[in-house]
């Protein structure tokens, strides 16, 4: 390898992809729309596909329609596990343009950025859009990578029934990318995602690079508290068994209970009370839980006091507490080797940098269960995503392709 | 007058024509719904009609449908103002029997009680059912007696849409109950009404009866929250402007607050976030706030502390907050004379008593602006009323009508 100048990624042929692949699967207001196995989604496939084989890249498509582009070529070893670079190109409904598309369109630039030079990676690069990151018309969300990580059969994702009846193969199939390759046939040496923060974390401290060292455990829980309804104004306070009051305690306990530690974030984010009348003593109270720590054990000992404070409140208050399940994730950890990489690589380039957990769900967090793997973070302008106004400065898209070029350069040395 | 042993209402006439009348006004399946103006409040007011018409009672029907009967034949000065006793017996959807026409019914045995023996009054006695106390198909509640007082015009009160969009006056019109005369043609020179508490409280402290002293005032307020919507997982807190957080401090205070008074309650009885998911800050709250007590000074007190509160955290959480005044009336006092009076006849009968505030409104709230006026309550079972379940003891039902009988019989002497 012979490295005379510091490289540079050409920031005018990224921003063009990223513009470019952001007018494909709008709606007729213009709406951009592309869920997985739509015809919009394949109008975006269908220019990335093209943008790799310009690039000269082996296109590789799974049964689960993930989209691989690999350069091997010029490899010194053509059969090592290629270093892979991706995220996806799917999109909620009425999204931003740089949302998964960024990381995926970083990599192929990265890919033509080094194929310009004479540098000559030790093993290939990869890049890969996984199919269905998002999740909005077929659950669950990064099916693609969880598929590739086998966390779940292809035979079940491709059953999966949609929010419109559809059923996923079908539409998959329908849409030409129903491919041959087993999810999986491709073993990462590491995984390198690059996306837009999707919170206000980076903008707010003044910073241009999150080196991501973690993504949060969630702890989702639905709460019901069955009180008894009575008329607002014949009974006193202390013959009450008030579902509604008793909702009020505990959030506010749980929002108390999380100060305890920076890192965790709490939301109630929906509630329902019956019979929901304004003199009548609510019967029932319905709220949700949604608690997230990147670190397990803070995440149970908070999920331990919620439960303990519900269980003494439900005493104290006369009143029936049940706690469903919704969802639960432990923590991911990356790579601490790529994460400190990404670190000196942002400060080589002068960029202010934080090590930062992800608050978001992420391709990545599938892919650290088969290979090291860790994200970059670009900021978003007032922590905005999933809604045309995501918004990411072009200096700041342009220096997290450079940074993620710098790593990539770095570990395909060998 | 001349009485030579203690005076008592026969009983088990006084309970048939309670179970009588609350056999009118079923539908097909068995439900109790005499609302106002309705084919079935005919079936109930036709059945009163002819009860009265055969105690002898001068029939009086006013234009808005309030029900006299008037016992002046023997009274020593027949022109003076009427003691009047009475209620209402329109009731809600899938209603008890007791609310309302227990009050009016009991009046009826006692003019007939006292018709048997040789009391001689001084002044006529009166029974009257107001129309459409419960406001369930016509707003407002206790339309009869707030007309009656001047509260609402005539005119007003008959233009009224229902929930059906039929016009209160042409059903009344249609049932035939849209009487002669004006509004308060007849001046009472006490009212007393007789029912059941529709609370817990007697009940539980094992009392037979209420010396009602008065009502508690009334303060509803719907509170908004403006937030902001944002990423469950990657919006710090410090970082949030969580409505539904808001929310929860809001109502955990109104709580505490309130129990500096025994006397004030405080319901959060509906309440609604948006976007009301699970993984979304919630970027609006909007609750209601029912706050009452018997003291006007204690109520708007608490008015004033949660406007207080509510302005330090809007400022401390970066939120908006509006309230909007949902209705708003004073406290009411009763007749202290004739509290006493119940207070003394309870005690006379060895029945343990109380004084107590009227939680819910009733037509004696009304009729306390143009004259002396009081309330007697008897326990209802677990609280519960405008149900089915409502329902009181018949020696608590006798008990009540003979302290009422009592204190009739006292202020009819001059």
């Amino acid at each position: 390898m012979n490295v005379h100048q510091p490289l540079t990624i050409n920031a005018e042929r990224l921003l063009e992809t990223i513009f470019e692949l952001g007018k494909t699967g709008r709606n007729e207001q213009g709406e951009l729309i592309r869920l997985a196995g739509s015809e919009a989604d394949k109008a975006g496939r269908d220019l990335v596909l093209q943008w790799l084989r310009e690039a000269n890249l082996e296109v590789e498509i799974d049964q689960i329609g993930n989209i691989y582009g690999i350069w091997r070529d010029r490899a010194i070893h053509p059969n090592e596990n290629p270093l892979l670079i991706g995220s996806h190109i799917d999109t909620v409904i009425n999204a931003g343009i740089y949302d998964g598309s960024y990381g995926v369109l970083a990599g192929l630039e990265i890919i033509k950025t080094l194929q310009e030079t004479d540098v000559t990676p030790w093993r290939p690069i990869a890049i890969v859009a996984f199919t269905n990151e998002e999740g909005v018309r077929y659950a669950p969300d990064m099916m693609g990578s969880l598929v590739t990580v086998g966390g779940l059969s292809i035979e079940q994702a491709l059953e999966t029934v949609g929010i419109d009846e559809t059923i996923f193969g079908e539409e998959l199939e329908k849409i030409g990318y129903a491919g041959e390759r087993k999810p999986g046939f491709l073993q990462p040496h590491a995984y390198i995602e690059l996306h837009i923060e999707q919170g206000p974390i980076l903008e707010k401290t003044d910073q241009t690079i999150g080196a991501v060292e973690n993504l949060q455990g969630i702890s989702w829980q639905k709460l019901t508290i069955e009180g008894v309804a009575n008329h607002a104004g014949t009974t006193p306070m202390n013959m009450r068994q008030d579902a509604g009051q008793v909702a009020s305690r505990i959030m506010s306990f749980v929002y108390d209970h999380v100060k305890q530690n920076s890192s965790t974030v709490v939301t109630v984010g929906s509630i329902e009370f019956e019979p929901n009348l304004i003199n009548v003593i609510p019967a029932r109270a319905t709220f949700t839980v949604d608690l997230r720590d990147p670190n397990e054990d803070i995440l149970r000992e908070a999920e331990e006091s919620l439960g303990e404070f519900v269980q003494a409140i439900a005493k104290r208050e006369n009143v029936t507490i049940t706690s469903e399940k919704l969802a639960r994730f432990e923590p991911v950890n990356f790579s601490e080797e790529i994460v400190q990489a990404i670190e000196d690589a942002a400060n080589n380039r002068q960029l202010k940098n934080r090590r930062m957990t992800s608050g978001a769900g992420h391709d990545a967090q599938m892919m650290a269960r088969i290979c090291p793997t860790a994200m970059i973070f670009v900021p978003s302008k007032d922590g905005i995503s999933h809604n045309p106004k995501e918004f990411t400065p072009e200096e700041d898209l342009v220096a997290g392709a450079n940074v993620l070029l710098d790593v990539v350069h770095q570990f395909v040395q060998k």
